[in-house]
């Protein structure tokens, strides 16, 4: 590459196009022509599908980046939905002035996430905007992956089954807004940010495990209202048992956020049958609340006894956290 | 919808989203749940998969907006490739303060066609940013089609092959720039903004044709590059042949443009062995070239016998045409 930054030309569909593709995309996904769509022999005619766009501010955060986020999070929504992610497809909306030293580090982040989890990165497309229209880098991730658990039914949610996550929550969202300075503050929290392929497969086995969803934008609040929406049950969280990290709940004190709210990036959150034991799986699995019966509400038990209803997300004073 | 535009809020996760994907998407796109991913039976485990990324200023022109050419692109992507498409996920970035009334027309022109190419809009996701840090709307649109023809062979392009467009060339591009009134000049030239499913599933069933491409980005020149980078031969194209529309060609002599460097968004541009006869499709293709030995160039034979290299399009004036 001659260039240091990204040009309008890199996105006309010319020389210097073909250039980007050669050099930075091809050399790290790994394809080996430019026709404009591939070929692919699954496994099995049955597939799950899933898209999300990602933007991020800032690209780089402690724990990751746009890139590592734009696979981990479509990874990790095939497998809450029950499958085993196989093919991606990457869209890129790049600004103009660009540092392609900064795109070579975000492609070879998604590079390392989706060899270390099996998956092949099978047709790409690029568009450069003027300087001004993108806000640096945003990206378009589509999955496709092998249906595993078909026994995920949303149906058989029922009153007495157990809420759990497979790790703390939040540490995304306060891990994003300290990387931004934002309100003056910095700190040392790292994101979360990784895929979940590995215990969420472990998850997939469970025939007592009945729906599985990844805390992301809106958090852990937003899983479970998207949930009693779904079911017309309720929900009560144990305010006593939810992880959230020491720096994490201080850094919300602090600002009056509530950390409920805050993405996860490599978290499961997941309803089993109350007879389901998660020592079968892990030690790291925490209980962290009880579907109920005609509520149609959120509560959180608070440590002291009390019930407070936490309401639905409506205005996020946290844009472009994943 | 209680909004007339978009907030950051319909980005969040939380009620206004759901809001928004009940109002807008899924009453176009007729899901009916709101899970993380969509599984699909295929008919064939063989697939293409193809994914572009949609920028288009203005998002309104004659003959189509950005919702149409993100869904026809994507279509199109799939036809020259010898799939037929069926299933497509949906990305949107949209900008803060985006009005809605336009986003239900957008999603209403992608909506027609996805019907009228029997094809099913599976999933989508939406990222709303912060005002001024997107132009509008951008569409990032993957698709997935069976494969119809496995014959399409690069291989076999050899001197001697003929070279077909199925329309006029260049009207897309002249269409949006005329749009943006750019400089002063304004007219009725109509985009050709149209899925080519149709004509392009008849020439699938050509064996002797051998390969084919929508000239898009960089127009038909850029076809004819990428064909010459792949094959190590050369395109001699006729000048008296190439169908130009009168208004596209003035519109290009008044602006100092080369009408082979706009872009086509509902042509097919194709090699066919010399034996192949065109009339047993249509009478609308039209024999535009010839492929040479030895070139590794694009060679225009001008009207009055001479002959001019076209070179590989390198620094792009008009940014944004599709």
């Amino acid at each position: 590459m001659k260039h240091t930054r990204i040009t309008l030309a890199h996105g006309n569909g010319g020389r210097l196009m073909r250039e980007l593709i050669r050099d930075i995309f091809l050399d790290s996904f790994g394809d080996n022509d430019l026709s404009d769509a591939a070929e692919l022999q699954l496994d099995s005619s049955l597939i799950k599908i899933t898209t999300d766009g990602y933007t991020v501010d800032p690209l780089f955060f402690p724990g990751g980046d746009i890139g590592k986020l734009s696979i981990c999070g479509t990874i990790n929504d095939l497998v809450v939905s029950g499958a085993i992610p196989k093919y991606f497809t990457v869209n890129f909306f790049i600004e103009e002035g660009f540092e392609i030293s900064q795109l070579q580090q975000i492609v070879h982040s998604m590079k390392n996430v989706a060899e270390n989890n099996n998956i092949s990165i099978v047709a790409g497309d690029t568009k450069v905007l003027p300087r001004g229209s993108v806000n640096g880098i945003y990206i378009a991730t589509t999955g496709i992956g092998t249906t595993a658990a078909s026994h995920l039914l949303l149906e058989q949610v029922k009153a007495g089954d157990r809420i759990y996550t497979t790790g703390t929550l939040g540490d995304h969202g306060a891990a994003v807004l300290l990387a931004r300075n934002a309100f003056g503050l910095s700190g040392p929290i790292e994101s979360c940010c990784a895929s979940v392929l590995s215990i969420g497969s472990q998850l997939m086995q469970q025939r007592l495990i009945k729906f599985m969803r990844d805390p992301t934008r809106g958090g852990a609040a937003t899983v479970c209202h998207e949930l009693i929406e779904m079911t017309k049950l309720g929900i009560k969280l144990y305010g006593n048992r939810l992880p959230i990290r020491t720096d994490v709940q201080s850094f919300c004190d602090i600002l009056g956020l509530d950390p409920l709210y805050l993405a996860s990036e490599g978290r499961i959150m997941f309803v089993a049958a109350k007879e389901w034991n998660p020592a079968a799986i892990s030690n790291d699995i925490i209980e962290i609340g009880i579907v109920e019966d005609d509520h149609n509400n959120l509560l959180l038990e608070t440590n002291i006894g009390g019930r407070r209803v936490i309401p639905e997300l409506e205005s996020d004073p946290l844009p472009r956290i994943c």
